[in-house]
């Protein structure tokens, strides 16, 4: 069975729109973002597009290459500054030479719509946060929405990056799923996939998962993006293999790209109507 | 082999009394307890006896059970901004009445040696801290004395507690382990433990491993601690059973308890020289 992102972000962002028109005031999603990056690029014109489908003003930010981080943060203290700006979004990656926390912690807790500063990351830890990141929350609405329980399952991350992997593990953990989070230097990952109840992986290495490492019945959530050439973009599950085997599978595109958004948009909305 | 904590402690808090020494002012660690606990105080006792063998001073707070939150908070507040107290400590456990989180968030992080606080715990998240929490250095220190590598190793964690459990698991999987963390939820623990390179236990449950939930060659590392009566305390491990087929393994009491104590220390003196 699909677990067809296209299709639940739409839901989800219609119910947004309702909620957004609920509020009085007007909203404003603002993306920062460094240097030339065709795909992030094309990433931030999804959010833009979702953030006029719902009625949330959207405002763009960009910076040369060359900005030092002093300056990159003085500018998003002012862009954070701003009430117009009730969501603040530090597009990623930042240049090499950028120190990326020390920009991510610019953005304050109520305007952090990514949950990347120190201080939402310390909330989300505890427990304590109103939002958590967008990814995991997109994954989590899957789950939610195909009434797939993870307490008790045994689940593989595969993975440990700040946007996928490490977040998820702890949002898991916290739910009371057997977590295991594979990496790089893990010797042989289809030791774990094949005993997988359910199987996530975000690492950006398309074909990276194939049919004979899993199980029948798992629950396969891809959230890699790779490109491969000619704008095409790839995740790390081999569909044709997998879906074969799979309970429930996310496409890509269509599958864990869309949810990211429509929960990055639900955040702004949830800090809105919660903090303020 | 036995990874001994009093001796490595012992190590560990001797090349501190120089350090105390070399820093030219008092240092202070204050420990704030609320109601009565047995317990609790004798391991504050031998935080205390501790601080005295290297030449810090120590200062108890204690306050009655029936204190609330608020009146909490605002005495913390008070013992945090004495100069004095270079570092402080909420001890554990703290009465249901009391709002956990929002206590242990009143000792700014250039105070906190237990890294307890939520923007100590967002710095430790984002690997921005100085310090790491007492448990998870102390079971690391381990390591090194004993060059025991992480990275790529299958290591599997019981429990997944704020003290052992959830901030060892993160702190490993950003060294590059293969980490599994398992619960109270977990169908079949020893599927996972048998398959352990290396075993962390944090539950408090006296007896849950045994030696034929393991396999030949384990490094196995006891951070459980129940009280069985008389004031005797056990961990997580039926030592003479695991023993016999662990490569490493630490007993209780003597292991990862004496090890959480001094780098407690060690953390104090590292806020007080890195970040002032």
């Amino acid at each position: 069975m699909l677990l067809d992102g296209r299709k639940l972000s739409q839901k989800i962002l219609g119910e947004l729109k309702e909620k957004v028109k609920e509020i009085a005031k007007p909203l404003r999603l603002a993306i920062v973002m460094v240097g030339e990056h065709p795909t992030a690029l094309s990433f931030i014109k999804q959010k833009k597009k979702s953030c006029e489908d719902i009625g949330i003003e959207f405002k763009f930010y960009k910076y040369p290459d060359e900005i030092t981080t002093a300056q990159l943060r003085k500018n998003i203290h002012v862009v954070c500054k701003l009430k117009k700006n009730t969501g603040v979004l530090v597009q990623l990656p930042l240049p090499s030479h950028i120190n990326k926390q020390y920009i991510l912690n610019t953005v304050p807790p109520e305007k952090d719509v990514d949950v990347l500063s120190e201080k939402s990351l310390g909330r989300f830890y505890t427990v304590r946060s109103s939002i958590i990141p967008p990814t995991v929350a997109g994954i989590m609405k899957f789950f939610e929405e195909y009434e797939i329980e993870v307490k008790g399952k045994n689940i593989v991350i595969i993975g440990a990056g700040t946007l996928v992997g490490k977040p998820l593990a702890l949002h898991l953990v916290n739910l009371g799923a057997t977590v295991t989070v594979l990496n790089e230097h893990t010797p042989d990952i289809s030791r774990y996939t094949k005993n997988a109840e359910m199987l996530i992986s975000g690492v950006g290495k398309p074909g990276l998962i194939t049919g004979d490492m899993v199980s029948e019945g798992v629950v396969v959530v891809d959230a890699g993006l790779a490109e491969v050439g000619g704008g095409k973009m790839r995740g790390d599950v081999d569909f044709d293999s997998v879906s074969k085997k799979a309970s429930f599978i996310t496409p890509v595109p269509g599958g864990v790209g869309p949810m990211t958004v429509a929960m990055l948009l639900s955040n702004l909305v949830t800090l809105e109507t919660h903090q303020k």
